[in-house]
């Protein structure tokens, strides 16, 4: 399946955004528009090409690397639908494609559906017929209502577009699902004029309209940027999130994220920092006769660096760089945090220096330490088996078993709780 | 994708075995041929159809309960060849679909390549030509060469087969892809005789061949079918095996399984006792005050639970009922055993009833107990968490760490030797 992104327009101007640079190069939590765009279809499976034209060596220096086609407007004048045009010798043979525009953001949800469409479209009969798709949502979702453009429909087809028509029914998201036909309305119409929009062609495919109400946004002013980093932050909370993580650790570490996104730092390093932090507060914990306070400085440490734990994952999906290596690292290196503070805990509860424990004291130390430590890593364990066997989440499958605060953040949060409880009771 | 079995015949008298019985029925590892054969093409995707007639309530019995459609053949003595023409109402709609003889053995492997082949004809250009393809192999690949259907080929072409044939290629497996026109070509030889045999259709339609070399077996003698089942059992061995369980474990842990599988005994049953198995060990590690010889006997019992620890599994495999929960249960158990049999260790270690250990000699032994069970818990979590990531099994990719003796066979068989080196040096 190809997708058509068109980035070849001057676009509307983004208050000093968009001064220098073309809307798709604007940068969302770290990633251009374009870039976040083009990596999601990748993912998803489609081949994407790219019109530039207006700054075209500045969109082509986004996607640099990139397996990508680039098709060159060569007169940006002539209005955006123009840009569809200049594609034609390369999407002419397909059956199907998706035109985009560049300038939106699209969540992956929101692509996943369009692209699901299109397959059904493909492979179903339609696929003869030459009706396209305008994919639309509610008003409710859209970030900028005023500034939207809007869709009124009459039996199911596109009847009027435009950013001021009266009795509207649906916001236009700017994807669409084209066939080769396009291509002879667009003849058709620049045989008449010199300039033609595509909002204009849209109408006079009378495309039918499909409705997806995942998130997408178009940027007009640095108020909707902000709305749609947010969004794209919400979307980053995992499903196998615990109830700390949920409610506190997220709200910490999003924050960081947001923050530590626009830098060139590796996922990796920030596991690699998260677990440093992991060893430094079982340090902590073993040094009670020599540091004050180390209980409480080692729990506080414990759930830095647990909130840290969230951070590698968050930046990497924020980036759309995730890796199986990262995900493999960061697992392994939180078994054995897991190991090194569990059992600086059973040294710090056997090991006092004023007096020696009975070795009845210290079975019952190291028969608790044994069962903290089996439980910690056979959560871990059952949960990665489920998911080696069965391809699933077992998150979705535990049932009652959701309530047991046994996940990792919880574990931390309760060691944290525990020592600075310790700290001043000894 | 349908297949076809051909299951109608009364076969050739296989001794005391068939007396009262279609050799279809017959039992090999436990579980009779035409089920087996059934199981795996369910597995791969397969719709069956069975033709039965010979003893055709036996036939149906076989398959009770199974998703499976069944044809009649009314008139046995017409040849096997009638059997496929008696399924042309089922099979005239299909593109392509495979026809197998019922009284061959046929592998996972061996059927996968066919099915592999089936899908690829389907789809290539050549589903629209009538050409058809017997699946041959090299004659060393086949168990009796003097019973084997011979294949003579001229340009790809089976241009003659047989069982005494002259300057043969290679031998028939007694597996078909075949297209609606084999319908036409039944249908022919039918209005010149009353009786047709399948070898005969084959020659007519010089069927192309296509050599697949994996495992089949057509079973004539009681030597045959022990030849069977040792390939089978042979099948069993994992690619994650350790060195111990390769070379010890399966050696012994195969007979077992072979004698069980006539029994009619739940893997997880078998899962469960193993377990149980590594429990009593770890009591009798911990009991060297009590009970004399205490740790040789522990060290025996962990192995013996090591050992049937693969019994499992095997049985599960044999009888082509692998389950994921099957799976699971064994992993998590096995995560259970190594703690309960390390922690024996540990205190049998640590509390010795004629001295008391010195709180450096308990560091030292709680250290070694950490880093053993850490190290156990990581083997397996590490190999489960590759698996949930890449989709593929890590023992592809540990290169020069398959040395490392630290599988959980391995590690048994080093807690097993040390016990006995232990017991007669206290």
């Amino acid at each position: 399946m190809k997708a058509l992104i068109l980035a070849a327009g001057r676009g509307r101007r983004l208050q000093n955004l968009t001064a220098e640079k073309p809307k798709p190069s604007i940068k969302v939590c770290g990633v251009p528009i374009l870039l976040r765009n083009f990596l999601i279809l990748k993912k998803l499976g489609f081949d994407v090409a790219v019109v530039a034209g207006y700054k075209s060596e500045i969109i082509k220096e986004l996607l640099k690397g990139e397996e990508v086609e680039f098709v060159h407007n060569d007169n940006i004048d002539r209005g955006n639908a123009y840009s569809v045009l200049c594609a034609e010798k390369i999407l002419k043979n397909e059956n199907v494609f998706v035109v985009l525009m560049g300038d939106h953001i699209f969540s992956e949800e929101f692509l996943t559906a369009v692209r699901d469409l299109a397959l059904s479209e493909k492979s179903s009969a339609a696929a003869h017929s030459p009706r396209m798709t305008a994919i639309v949502c509610d008003s409710d979702a859209a970030l900028d209502i005023e500034e939207a453009t809007k869709i009124r429909t009459e039996d199911g087809s596109v009847a009027d577009i435009g950013k001021n028509i009266p009795d509207w029914t649906y916001i236009d998201t700017g994807a669409f699902i084209c066939t080769p036909h396009v291509f002879n309305i667009l003849e058709r119409a620049f045989s008449k004029k010199e300039k033609v929009e595509w909002s204009e062609i849209v109408r006079e495919a009378r495309m039918k309209t499909h409705k997806i109400n995942a998130f997408w946004a178009d940027i007009d002013t640095v108020e909707d940027l902000k709305n749609a980093e947010n969004e794209i932050l919400k979307s980053l909370v995992k499903l196998e999130d615990g109830i700390i993580s949920k409610y506190l650790n997220r709200k910490i570490s999003l924050r960081i994220s947001k923050w530590l996104c626009s830098y060139d730092i590796s996922p990796n390093v920030i596991t690699s920092i998260s677990f440093i932090l992991s060893i430094i507060s079982a340090f902590f914990f073993m040094s009670h006769a020599f540091i004050p306070y180390s209980y409480a400085i080692g729990g506080i440490i414990a759930q830095i660096s647990s909130v840290i734990d969230g951070v590698d994952g968050e930046i990497a999906r924020l980036k759309m760089r995730t890796t199986g290596f990262g995900g493999f690292y960061d697992s392994v290196l939180d078994r054995y945090a897991d190991v090194f503070i569990l059992s600086s805990i059973l040294f710090a509860a056997s090991y006092h220096f004023t007096h020696h424990l009975s070795h009845h004291e210290m079975l019952i130390n190291i028969s608790l330490f044994i069962a903290a430590l089996t439980g910690a890593s056979l959560v871990s364990y059952t949960a990665s088996k489920f998911g080696e066997i069965y391809r699933d989440k077992i998150e979705k499958h535990e049932g009652i078993f959701r309530f047991i605060p046994a996940k990792r953040d919880e574990r931390i949060f309760i060691i944290f709780v525990c020592a600075i409880f310790a700290e001043f009771n000894t």
